[in-house]
Parts: structure tokens; sequence; C-alpha cells
């Protein structure tokens, strides 16, 4: 684990301290750590690819937030309290700057999730990001895919489609609002996970997925894992005032297809309705009821006639 | 986590099954796993890139054996039994084949020590392979880089500098014999990490090290993190036949400074002869006390005259 490269040295400087839970971070062949007991451990590791994932010239400081970001959504996706990270990264070349920023990034999301990096590689090589998060759940109460049941209603956080949007529009420059367009770049570069809500909703929702691929892609992955299908109601989707310099279609397709919100989609029973909305409060997250699980497989979207949408993927792959 | 490229599937159709320690591996957001009770975390992560750590066209299978190792290895050093192992991969394009034989070669050596592939990721890319190992220690007995002593005897498994002559060998053709060369390319390509020796070590040693980047730097690790010296005797360092065509100013570079024998380098107390004794005959491993730890700085390598060796770097960078 450990290579002493000057970017090594530089990421060990910023170890996390030894602490009760975490006794030994970096600088040994292993990490040490102490799970709080009784509790199951919730794992999750993503590479991010220059020129895949992210742009050359992307804001050092912002990938440092994302690749942990993306990390934590998947936690937060599983219900579970994220307590570690570990970071590989292979680098072209020694840039001391871009480091400092890219751990300033990485380390100010971890604090404020009181995440402690514990430990990490650096190697020479095409930019490439691995994180791995290790957090703790309750047993029993992880947000599976394959927990939804037939009659559960279906929630979404906050709104879905601004990055998207975001992305559109550094491909091609749209017309509209500078501080729309602002946001939506926001939402693409910067991805807020949903931890507290995910913790949150440990124990009340049935299943829950974070919004990567795109909603019904993503809503999808919950049928396929549960052995159902899902219908949801396009008018019940909540719209981002954001979007409104884009056509119908494009709204269309950022909101259904688009990837890379990191909002959670999940499953609950009608019974939770009051305690959700009590949560929505306590976490000032917002919480939209989309529509239900059912008996059947797939994912429907209804329009406001309670017509089926033809939902060609071809229509929303300038957005994938 | 869940990324549906060809490559993924055929890792995801390997994920572990569901057990009473591994509720959940692939298919969702995250694993979910059940530490044993009353046991510390180690875990572990490295980054291994091509043309960096192994040349285009290194068979797969070798590789898939390679980038476990090495992790389970960094689990040896601390004592832990390896549990859970997570892998990323990028990959620079669909190759089946190839995917079939890395995996082979991983999921052997998994099986071999009880390891399960708890989850992963793939992605396009330059190939690039990044495995996080996730142990278990009994508190307090896990060894650290930290832990050595004055007074100490310090102690190796096995023979060092096999796996640096197998380099050589691939990079100018040696003279010698042909099992020879073998016998040090199988140990370069096909390292066997210590488990079980570092499992047995776990509350018996003070220190440990697995050698990766050669016997005098990682010896030197443990004395700058225990705040010690150390003196090694060139003498008692076991001597492998297979290194018979080598000058001895190339041996003696091999032996101090070749890497990637993943033996590992110990301190214990002097008290503990005896219990070492019985613990290389139990595991099978032959074990050599080489020297003392000492109060000071560095390693010294004392000559079969007790005077110390010019450790000029330089004399063994052919090998670094």
């Amino acid at each position: 684990m450990l290579r002493m490269t000057p970017e090594f040295r530089l990421i060990e400087r910023v170890f996390s301290p030894a602490t009760s839970h975490t006794l030994l971070a970096g600088g040994d062949d292993a990490a040490l750590l102490v799970a709080t007991p009784g509790t199951h451990l919730a794992i999750s590791t993503d590479m991010l690819v220059e020129g895949v994932h992210f742009l050359p010239g992307t804001d050092a400081e912002a990938l440092g937030h994302k690749v942990l970001a993306v990390n934590l959504s998947d936690l937060a996706a599983m219900g579970a309290r994220p307590r570690w990270a570990f970071l590989a990264l292979s680098l072209p070349a020694l840039d001391e700057p871009w480091c400092e920023r890219f751990m300033a990034g990485f380390l100010a999301l971890a604090g404020r999730h009181g995440v402690d990096l514990a430990g990490g590689d650096t190697t020479r090589g095409p930019r490439n990001l691995c994180v791995t998060v290790v957090g703790e759940c309750v047993p029993g109460a992880a947000l599976r895919r394959d927990g939804a049941r037939a009659g559960d209603d279906i929630h979404l956080s906050g709104v879905v489609g601004e990055a998207a949007a975001g992305l559109q529009s550094r491909r091609r420059l749209k017309a509209g609002d500078a501080a729309d367009v602002e946001h939506c770049r926001r939402r693409l570069d910067r991805p807020e996970p949903r931890v507290m809500l995910g913790r949150a909703l440990a124990g009340v929702a049935h299943a829950a997925i974070d919004v990567s691929d795109g909603l019904v892609a993503d809503l999808g992955h919950i049928c396929s894992r549960s052995g159902l299908g899902a219908t949801i109601e396009w008018q019940r989707l909540p719209h981002s005032s954001a979007l409104s310099a884009l056509s119908e279609q494009e709204r269309m397709a950022a909101v259904l297809a688009g990837g890379d919100d990191y909002e959670l989609v999940f499953t609950a029973p009608v019974t939770a309705r009051e305690r959700l909305a009590a949560i929505a409060e306590g976490c000032g997250t917002p919480l939209t009821r989309i529509g239900r699980m059912e008996v059947g497989s797939g994912v429907s979207v209804l329009d406001g006639r309670g017509r089926a949408l033809a939902l060609d993927r071809g229509g929303f792959d300038h957005f994938a």
C-alpha cells in the first residue's frame, strides 16, 4: 500500500489521525479500523477515468469532491452511515498544485460527512481515480434494490435532469438564463450525496437506488431485482425551473434518462407517507411521490392523460 | 457501483453467493457484509497500471493472481485474516477471453484463502487494476510497523531476491539453469502471499512488513515507524540456489534491494524463538533470524567480518 511518490506524501499528510474507530490510517500495510459493534458493513468502490467520466482539464477541486460524492451516494442509497474512504490515484505527472486542490475538494466533503481518509495508493499512469467507501448499516435495515413490494409508493428526492442539462450546456452552448446554466453545471460537477436522507430512510423504505444512470434506468434496476414493475406519472415528477430553456422533448429526456443527479429514488409502503413527510422536513430535502410498484416488469411512464409514453431508449441517448 | 458493461456482467457472474458473512455481493449500490464480532478491520488498497507495474501482454491469468496476491500480502503483514475483496477494472476494450483468464487467476487465489469477491466496478480506459481487500484482526494483535522494540530479533520468511532475478532474466537473457530462471520468473509473476504465516504471527511478532520494495527498504520502514535502527548480517541471510548464476554483487543487490518477493520480515522478542520455530513448522514456511533491532536509526548490513556494507542505493538501482 505504501508507495513513497511525492503525491503519496502529499496524501499521507492528510490521512486521518488516530481515533477510537480509526486506529491506524496510512503509513502501514493496511488501515486498522473499529466498526461500531452490532452494525453491518456497506462497502462500495467506483473508478473514474479521464476522458471517460470526466474531461481533461476538469477542475481538480471539483473532481476531488465528485469522486467521493458518487461513492457516498452509493452508501446513501443503502441507508448506510459513511465512515471511511480509501483513495487510489494514478496520475500522469507530479503536479503539486493539482494534488492540493484535488485533496481539498475530497477532504472538504469527507469532513462534512464525518468520513476518515484511512488509506490509499498512488502511482504514475493515465489519470484514474478509484475510491472505496466503507459505511455502517443497522442490521436488517439496509436499503437493497431487491426489497420493493407490489403496492409500494415510489418516491424521489429533489429534482432530476439538471445534471444532464448541465452536460448539455457544456456540449453545445444553450440559450437560457446564465444562472440556470450555472445551477445545472453545478449539479453536474458538485453533486451532493443524499447521505442524511439515506440514513433516515433505513428501516422505513423498502428499496432504494441513487439516480446515476437516469431515473427510468435506475428504477428499472429496482424492478428487475425485486421482480416487479413500476409505473410513474410524468405529471407528478418535480419540474426544475432551471430546465425552462429546454424543449418539452429535451426536458423529458433530461428528467427521465439524464444521469448524474445522485438523487434517491425509493419505494415505501403507503403507510409510511406521514413518516416520510417528517423525514423530508427533518432532512430539508423535498420528497415527491411519483408512482407505484406493481406486479409485472419494467418501468412505465404515464402522460397527463394516463397514456404510456413511448420510452424509446434512442430518444434519450444523446443524454446517455 | 453497477455499470452494465459486458465485462461487468462477466465479473458479476462470479460475485460470491450470499452467506452469513456476505449478505449481498454485487448487483446493488454496495456490498453488505457481517464482520466477525469482536474483530478489528484491516483494509488495504493497491492500484496496478499497465506499463508501470506490469508489461502489456502479461498473461491475464497471472495478472489476476498477482493483483490479489499483493493485496493479500498487505493483510498478511498486518496479521489479518482476509475475508473480502473488491475489484475495480479499467480495460481498453471488451476482450472476453482476457477477462475469463484474469478472473480465473483472481478467483483461484481468492478461493484458496476463503476470500469472497464482494463487489467491483468496470469501465473503459487504459488498463488499470485496483483491488481493495478487507480482513479481520484480533484486537491488539495486529502487526504494525511501529511496534518493534530495541533488542527484538529480526526474522525473514523464505528467501528473497528471486523475484528480482526473475525480472533481470526477462530484461537481458541470463546464462543460468533453465529451471532456476523458470523458478525466479514464477516468484515474480505468481507470488504467494504469506497469509497463514501472517495470521500465526499475530500476537507473537512485534512488527512486520512484506518485502515488496526490497528487504533493506522495507525493514527501513519498520525502523522509521518504530524510531529504531536495525542491523542484519549478510551471512545469516538465506541464500537461494536459484541465484547461483548471479555474481556476488548481483546477488547482494537482488537479496537486499530486490522487491516483489512478498516474504514477511518481522521483529519478535528473543523469548519467542521457540514459539516461532513451531509456527515455521506448522505453516511449512522456513523462518531465518537475520539480525536485531537496536537503538538508533536506519538499516545496517554487516558482512562476514562484521563490517558494515556500503548500502549505496545506486548500486542496487538496476533492480529497483
